[in-house]
């Protein structure tokens, strides 16, 4: 298979867990025999110092250019967050690639390895079984890109965001949940705050509606308020997680947590053609950054999610997913998972390591 | 002492935990010679039933002469959400009721009782020395009370809410929070979305401003994302959360489930004057309703915070404390706190220990 990615590194941790990810896909690339063009662009601080923009003309063109992105991370530690380089870095770049390439719905795996059960923060009786929730978060609507204000008014400064949302945004992300529940556990939670939010109801009536189309899947409505208090006393619940761009950035980082680290889940970002980027759930750690201590699993994932969903290259996908599964089960552990303080495996040691099971 | 409580028992188990509470009061009342003259009022879908209105004047009236607010629950089953009775039940009247006396700032605090560590959902590396939270919410701005519209545009349905702030709304809570801390650990975690949204970034800003006042406070800022995630990877970190509306009826329901039920966190909601609400951080619970089942403890220690708050009876208040605890720490529990299924006695059997206690 011949095909181009778009590699965009970022800033923090980025390039060093990009860039062992990168031996993960030269080595199935020479197994497998495909031939992948990659091209990489700055993104984010790295980008505005080169060109002074956090989302320049050329990396856009690499974008477009691309089969798939595959994404690391940006923004600089919040002490600097008003230096020129960080200041609206995130809202410039990565909100900025969103909207660009129309990528409306966001899909994070939130769940609890088996083998790392002892980091999960939630004590046994409640991971029970396991925790195996997807997160399905539409990306380009709600509070995100309606107009911002601020403004004075009688002397007093005032702000306002506009949140909103039509059917049609919200029924391509529904149709997204649920033709993803159809290949899991058959259910679908839609979160809300249909109790004060007209967004929400509109919200609420469409994924109905948009429900009775798969009448195998089982839907259910809950308040986001609830949605969150239920992480902790009842995760086993979920399934699929439906939610708005607001509610869905809160609920995944909190859902990132059961893992243990953030280190190890990915994400996938899509658009209506199918077109996607994808990048790891946690942010650019600006403190762990140029140690070689960050964790590469979910750059990795994220990887082995690119080649599933983008290429259908699902035996490529597996092998991945299955080396990590080996790492993970031989007891190999970098600082972020590790129980015991001050010991943990480099970035790339682990790399190494789940290299030899491919 | 001689003072006026308005008593909103309202729906579900509302009207139990209250006649419950109510038992305490009166012997409080005696043991110090007090006269409490206790006002009833209807509220939420029991209002409707009589009066048809969620919030009916009189009710208002009765709120308006009294010296502080003892609120029970209200609120129906989900799905009976559309009718009449419940349509819209919260926003008419608990809202309604925080715009009528302009409650701008909501308190809650969020512990694991020692007692309780085994039923907190956290496991025990994770709460450490224990997780001792004050949530300050800001109760009357936000997405909450701006406008809310629903409409058609080129034949799709759409709907918008407006999120407002302005500078003198924040500050107030600001103050609120700053002081709060003062009383505790003298740190205070404002939490906001200041990547994206201007009213946060207008937070930011005023909440930094205030802070200078408050030199001996550490004041530290977070996006709320993050902050659900700390509140599994680290709560610990936490004194006072200070945060906007959204973003605290979202995290404040979150850690609702460190003590590990609902059934036991008070809270508080202030206006600029002092005059106060006290209510459960629970909801009505429909399902445990007229069972006899129900936790008194979050009425009854919301009790207690208006004792300390509106009356400044700290003796009275700290006697009701110490008897919650003392029952607690003989191992006396309901259900929803009871390691043992099917095991927990009854709303009169927890009141009557308590009582015993006093
Ligand atoms: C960086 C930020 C703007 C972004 C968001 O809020 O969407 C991030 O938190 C995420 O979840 O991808
Ligand atoms: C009932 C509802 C409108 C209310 C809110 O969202 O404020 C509740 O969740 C709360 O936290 O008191």
């Amino acid at each position: 298979m011949k095909k181009t990615i778009a590699i965009l590194p970022g800033d923090g941790i980025g390039p060093e867990i990009m860039s062992q990810t990168l031996r993960i896909l030269k080595k199935i690339e020479n197994k497998f025999d495909h031939q992948f063009q990659l091209v990489e662009g700055y993104i984010g601080g790295s980008a505005f110092e080169k060109y002074n923009s956090h989302f320049p003309e050329i990396t856009k063109v690499i974008c477009a250019k691309s089969d798939a992105i595959l994404f690391g991370s940006v923004g600089g530690p919040l002490e600097k967050a008003e230096f020129p380089k960080w200041k609206d870095c995130e809202k410039n770049s990565i909100l900025a690639l969103r909207k660009t390439f129309h990528f409306s719905s966001n899909i994070r795996p939130a769940k609890v390895f088996a083998e790392l059960k002892e980091i999960c923060p939630l004590k046994d009786s409640i991971i029970g079984n396991g925790i195996d929730i997807v997160i399905v978060r539409e990306l380009l609507g709600d509070i995100y890109f309606g107009e911002h204000l601020t403004y004075i008014e009688n002397q007093l400064r005032k702000a306002k965001d506009i949140c909103e949302y039509d059917e049609k945004q919200i029924s391509i992300v529904a149709h997204q949940a649920f033709r993803m529940a159809r290949k899991r556990n058959n259910k679908v939670t839609s979160v809300d705050k249909a109790n004060v939010l007209d967004t929400s109801k509109l919200w609420r009536s469409i994924v109905s509606e948009v429900g009775r189309d798969y009448p195998d899947v089982t839907l259910e409505h809950m308040l986001v308020d609830n949605c969150a208090m239920q992480f902790f006393i009842q995760p086993t619940q979920f399934d699929v997680i439906l939610t708005s761009n607001l509610f869905g950035d809160i609920l995944s980082d909190a859902a990132a947590a059961f893992p243990g680290s953030l280190g190890l889940m990915p994400s996938a970002s899509f658009n209506e053609q199918g077109f996607a980027l994808y990048e790891p759930s946690g942010g650019s750690a600006p403190h762990l950054a140029g140690k070689n201590i960050a964790n590469p699993i979910a750059q990795i994932l994220s990887l082995s999610l690119l080649f599933k969903h983008s290429f259908e290259l699902f035996e490529e996908a597996d092998i991945i997913e299955k080396a990590v599964q080996k790492t993970l089960q031989a007891g190999y552990r970098t600082k972020d998972i590790c129980i015991k303080e001050n010991e943990g495996i480099s970035t790339t040691q682990m790399t190494d390591i789940i290299l030899s099971h491919i």
